[in-house]
């Protein structure tokens, strides 16, 4: 018999999903040592690491496993995390956020209140153009959708290698990518933290951008917040779309908040349905219970 | 020589435009007695209409030409509308605010004023479904780019027959409208005003909607304000945005401007753009001066 152990902030949902699953030969377990197999929110089982004795294999809740993925912490069980479930949601966002800046709905909004009936012209998303940095599981179906909203779309990832099925226009090598940004009327950071991403976004990178509006719904550690706050004030970039932050909860101090320029959310992108969550976990389970090699599996060294 | 009158709001850019242009044997004329080409929009040439003593064949830059089919006024020439430019422009509009509604855009902005960091659930666009009342060119570019972000998307046209290559799940006939206004997550209207669309949507066929998100996007006098008004209170409509009125612009005395669940625009889903007008007035122009028939003319008698 399999012990899983589930820590999340939506354990009761978790549980609630195992009762009415049918795996074999698992059985909910709530002994950090006795558990082999634990389904985790990755910043809520970091520091019981070192409290499990049996753990062979985490499946993390989250798409997002860099907090597991430190010197410091122990790289002796298989981590796999969700994909494939973010896509949709993040289009959501992206393609939402970019409706509401080009079409000036915050504007009407205003008008409404002062009951003004007033035209602002605008320009169609079929005229502009998207720079996706990423070109994994996420933005891949972000390029797919936004080119069916009329975007022409560019990817950027270390390669320079398109994926396969390639949604995008283009595909630019990582060492292109003030060219690439120069080109772009909306940058969007899909990157995990890694050490070659950290800081990747700043006031270098960003200083020729074409007035772009960009959107970090990666990690925070991406942008750096110098060259953020250098770029919206030349106006290289317009504005800017925060989902992720170094730190969560954003500080109260934290000068963005009321930056006219910034617009700012609660990591909410791109939001853990536990029921998708579940679905990959089961999958992933029924393969591991029968010998096979699990899905969405991490390499410790590369970080992803 | 053909001599063409423009009575519009662009009229210097439709000038510029004409003057970039090479079209064959056509001149501009400011004369109305003399002009047989006339590009104007609809409501400023309605009460010149009399005075046009050579008029052959009027383009209109709006696509809605309700304003001209009128029993009082005259019909004695040729009348096109301009088609399939507003597709994109209307899909940006209604796929923008629906996002914003359904991801809480509105909420995370007063939060952020506050700078309060706290998490909305919501669901996805993928699991909503959409009912477009009109499958003409808009209502199909529309469901073509909701179903590319996850809608379902249903149709509700006169003949319940699917149009050409149709990007709907399903169309139901008019006479079906209250079961499939039933389905809906989100309702949109892109009809135009004739004798069979004004109060098509009223108290009747609103009462039984699910809590949904209505898009008026079309004309204003297809929407019952009673219809409405009671939709939003008694919950069968959680939202409108309504983009056109029947008196434009709104009056001040309007209790929209007000209502908690009414977003209010200014005519703005579908602006005509000159560049786009010009180039469909270049090629109907081409037609007629070779002697072929013209696009998108308008049979007075239907009255689109």
């Amino acid at each position: 018999m399999n012990k899983l152990l589930i820590i999340s902030q939506e354990k009761e949902k978790y549980i609630s999903l195992f009762e009415q699953s049918d795996l074999p030969d698992l059985e909910i377990c709530h002994d950090l040592k006795k558990a082999d197999i634990i389904l985790a929110d990755p910043p809520l089982i970091k520091d019981l690491l070192s409290q499990l004795k049996s753990v062979k294999w985490i499946q993390s809740t989250f798409a997002g496993i860099d907090t597991l993925i430190q010197p410091h912490l122990r790289q002796d069980y298989d981590l796999t995390n969700v994909k494939g479930i973010f896509g949709q949601q993040i289009s959501e966002y992206v393609l939402g956020y970019s409706i509401q800046y080009f079409q000036h709905f915050q504007h009407y909004a205003k008008q409404q209140n002062n009951k003004e009936w007033l035209v602002h012209s605008y320009s169609s998303l079929s005229e502009k153009s998207m720079v996706i940095l990423g070109t994994g599981s996420i933005g891949c179906y972000l390029a797919k959708t936004a080119k069916a909203l009329g975007f022409s779309v560019s990817g950027i990832n270390r390669s320079g290698i398109p994926p396969k099925n390639s949604p995008f226009n283009q595909v630019f090598h990582i060492s292109e990518i003030k060219n690439a940004l120069k080109t772009a009327d909306v940058i969007v950071s899909t990157l995990p933290k890694t050490e070659q991403t950290i800081d990747l976004l700043n006031i270098d990178t960003l200083e020729n951008c074409n007035q772009a509006i960009l959107f970090n719904v990666g990690r925070g550690e991406v942008l750096d917040n110098y060259g953020l706050l250098n770029a919206l004030t030349a106006g290289s970039l317009s504005h800017a779309f925060l989902d992720v932050f170094n730190n969560e909860p954003l500080s109260q101090e934290c000068p963005y908040w009321h930056h006219p320029n910034i617009t700012i959310t609660p990591h909410i992108a791109a939001l853990s349905f536990p029921e998708q969550v579940f679905q990959q976990f089961s999958e992933n389970y029924l393969r591991w219970h029968d010998g096979f090699s699990l899905l969405n599996q991490i390499d410790f060294d590369k970080g992803y």
